[in-house]
């Protein structure tokens, strides 16, 4: 169902005038469901070779003009930068159910009207509201220090006085289970090192970060009172991640922090070398009981054939509570703005409409995805295909691609294939079997190619849920290249004759 | 004046017990004079070619085999990495005046004592006390923002209720002289990057750090209320970096305060865009009024046929007050102890003696280094040369080498360029004319040949002066190396005939 448009724009005057009234909270707490990139499979791209059999031949020279135009206005120059200052600037981050949140959906919305684009307005998501309060670490023992710390998206807190108790640390589940009732009143950590491994791709995220969202489950298992991760990254300056975590079916609900992964190692040398290690952990950490207003900002470029047909291009509008949300995904959300209006600019106007939406509540919960597959279900069956950007914006390699059904997914595979030759210009030309969004999950299901902008990952969990996920670590060029791509893939899976996974009558 | 070994080891024992006592405090604060890295000249090693004229072709040859076990038995494994991570994770950083470096005095004495070595003691220095106590930096326009900050070494506290004031950045001194008095009253930002070219060898740090330096004296003569400085790096994950300032002659005292690029990058885009930019800066700062005691620590492998002639190989036992002083410098003092310990266990007693230096207070105000040279006046004669580690304990390259008479300068280089050729199997050849170390620079007037293990810095200005200086950083293959490097040019200036930088007769 869609939300009219008059409703909509309620929404977003309602975001304006919020003040949030703070509600004692318990709650469930949705895990952010991330598909692990080990999962994936990369496909050399480029190559321009026909497959056998395959049926869309003739798609990318079809286009190649328009994609060189696209590709140079993009290049050019464009607003992409400028409109990530504005959100990460004078905005900042954007937690779900807060107040910077909500000004960042009335930013877009506004900035989105400005750039003269169709049916602008916002849609109304229910988020839930966890709020990190005052936190702190400190080791006791051998020596009272400070340690670099971050709650856990949906952690309970800890009584005023904290949590005092010995440290064990683990490498992973079978250690902890060796251990078992050992751990009984002592608090747990996990350090467990991201490998570097084929970090270009994330590669190493899948393997470390069940950690993060499980962590507290396992600890709690065995008696443990607190759960302690090692932060997910391959790189640090005592920089704490933070990141989403359940209780799933936890026997007790424990709270759970990320620490730099330098104290984790200092810890785990410690208990090697014998040397007791007591640290005090405190957190006001609350989730709100009742989920609080936000919204989905959604604008289009409509199509000039069949409109009712939609490609769903896309980042998410919520980030951490910590740093700017620059990477993550303040750059997915400029992307997807800016490419369609390189295209307006252009009068470039597909056949099909082509529909920016910026998702609420990726980070800790999914409401937005979730929210718009469920409103949007009727015209599902008419989204050709939804593509996010949500690995940061660095300089895009190429895009993955994933559909529920297999026959259509290899076909589609072979037309993303052909299509990216259009943009060997800048060099992004891979296909990755099996990546597409978290975001746009929800409608994979519902037989929509989901489809997610490839970058250069080797830096991206150096800043990815930390203070340091701010603007200067985004390039302006390679935004402006992920502009690019996403526009050109766009607009030809907006325009091309056939649907993206259909074989050609 | 050598210092005899009674009163060398009461020095010791007074640091056991002593219980510091706070002092009100004004006073001078000497400044950490760098050799700025852009003076040196890098010339390719290892030809092992002699060049015209050189009279000390054959040193290497004749050391071919000592140097071949040297290196074999420090790259078979050593201690140095033990012993770093009892220096870091049992004692942690150790700043002049505080009770951590008093206990590294104690361990570093009693290490080198287990080790076997001879005429182990320590030397009284007196060293300025700075405390930074607590400090805190927070935006406050457009928006409220704490800001990742470290007040620099040697600054003036604030009032209690801290400076409140507009910020100006600029990037350099002729910016700020074109604004004038429109900073009267404001605090300035120093904005200058430190650029990354030629990072392997560290030649941008010399151009960033003179904000840190003389930032507050240059801002005070426009009437500033306080400097900032951005931190002195390359790579940043909202990690400041401290270090030395002073105020030589200032017209006011004001406080100094180093924050994280990325703040300081926020603020000056603000500026830019006309956006007010105002923070609140509190720091409790405070010099004590008088010195108090710290000590050098030394520890010799006495020489077989010339003891009096001494080869000085050390790194700094001082760290700043964050971190652990992994790299800057505790990597340095284990590099040193271990090449003597490499040395004793191979039962390769050399021509001369070599001594271990590992000086207090290199970090603000080079009291260490003063009292060594003033202390030791009378035996430099008899310095054959005087070898620091300080540039962090990464993969060796070469060393540096500095001589006060030009003639000798190009002797001693040519000479160690030969004896660098035994460093061929660790890639340790090359020869920077110019670079010794800040410990060692006192004792260069007097005639010694200055020299400075030279490593790969790429690294080093991620970490330091920062709370994430710490073990896990790093690499116990590189430090090896680094043993092995020191050890094996150390005993060849010990042991060969000559000495180094004079012709043979």
């Amino acid at each position: 169902m869609v939300i009219v448009s008059c409703c909509r724009r309620r929404a977003t005057e309602r975001l304006c005038a919020r003040i949030p009234i703070p509600v004692l909270a318990v709650g469930t707490f949705a895990v952010l469901a991330v598909a692990s990139p080990e999962g994936h499979r990369w496909t050399a791209g480029g190559t321009g070779q026909p497959a056998e059999g395959r049926p869309a031949a003739g798609i990318a020279r079809s286009y190649e003009a328009q994609a060189k135009r696209i590709l140079d206005a993009a290049l050019a120059g464009n607003d992409a930068y400028r409109k990530l200052e504005e959100l990460c600037d004078d905005i900042g981050n954007r937690f779900s159910g807060s107040q910077n949140l909500d000004r960042a959906i009335v930013w877009a919305v506004e900035t989105l009207r400005r750039d003269g684009h169709e049916n602008v307005h916002s849609e109304t998501v229910m988020v839930p509201k966890w709020v990190r309060g005052r936190e702190s670490l400190e080791l006791i023992e051998p020596q009272r220090q400070p340690v670099p710390m971050l709650g856990l998206g949906g952690s309970v807190g800890t009584p005023p006085e904290g949590i005092t108790a010995p440290v064990v640390a683990v490498f992973d589940e079978q250690e902890l289970e060796r251990l078992g009732k050992q751990v009984r009143g002592k608090i747990v950590l996990f350090d467990h090192p991201m490998s570097s491994e084929n970090e270009q791709h994330g590669a190493g995220y899948g393997s470390a970060v069940r950690f993060r969202g499980a962590g507290a489950r396992l600890a709690a298992k065995y008696g443990a009172v607190a759960a302690l991760v090692r932060s997910v990254t391959t790189r640090s300056l005592q920089s704490p991640h933070t990141g989403g975590m359940g209780y799933g079916d936890a026997e007790a609900k424990i709270p759970a922090a990320a620490i730099s992964t330098e104290f984790a190692a200092k810890i785990t040398r410690l208990q090697k070398r014998g040397i007791p290690v007591t640290v005090t952990l405190k957190m006001e950490a609350k989730l709100h009981d009742e989920p609080v207003e936000s919204a989905n900002v959604i604008a289009e470029l409509r199509g000039r054939e069949r409109p009712e047909e939609v490609v769903v291009v896309g980042g998410h509008i919520d980030s951490w509570d910590v740093g700017q949300g620059a990477h993550d995904d303040g750059a997915g959300c400029v992307t997807a703005m800016e490419a369609l209006k390189v295209l307006r600019k252009l009068d470039l106007r597909p056949r099909r409409t082509i529909r920016v939406v910026l998702w609420t509540n990726e980070e800790n919960g999914l409401a937005g995805g979730r929210t718009y597959a469920k409103d949007h279900e009727d015209e599902l069956p008419r989204h050709v295909a939804a593509i996010e950007a949500d690995s940061g914006g660095f300089r895009p390699l190429g895009f993955g691609i994933t559909l529920a059904d297999e026959t259509a997914q290899k076909i589609a595979t072979e037309q993303l294939r052909e299509i990216l030759t259009l943009l060997e210009p800048i060099g992004a030309t891979a296909v990755q079997v099996g990546h597409g969004g978290a975001d746009i999950g929800p409608l994979r299901p519902a037989g929509v190619p989901c489809l997610g902008l490839s970058v250069d990952m080797t830096h991206y969990f150096d800043v990815h849920h930390t203070h340091a996920d701010t603007l200067d670590k985004v390039d302006p060029q390679d935004l402006s290249k992920d502009v690019a791509a996403m526009a050109v893939v766009a607009y030809v899976l907006a325009d091309m004759p056939g649907r993206l996974g259909q074989p050609v009558e």
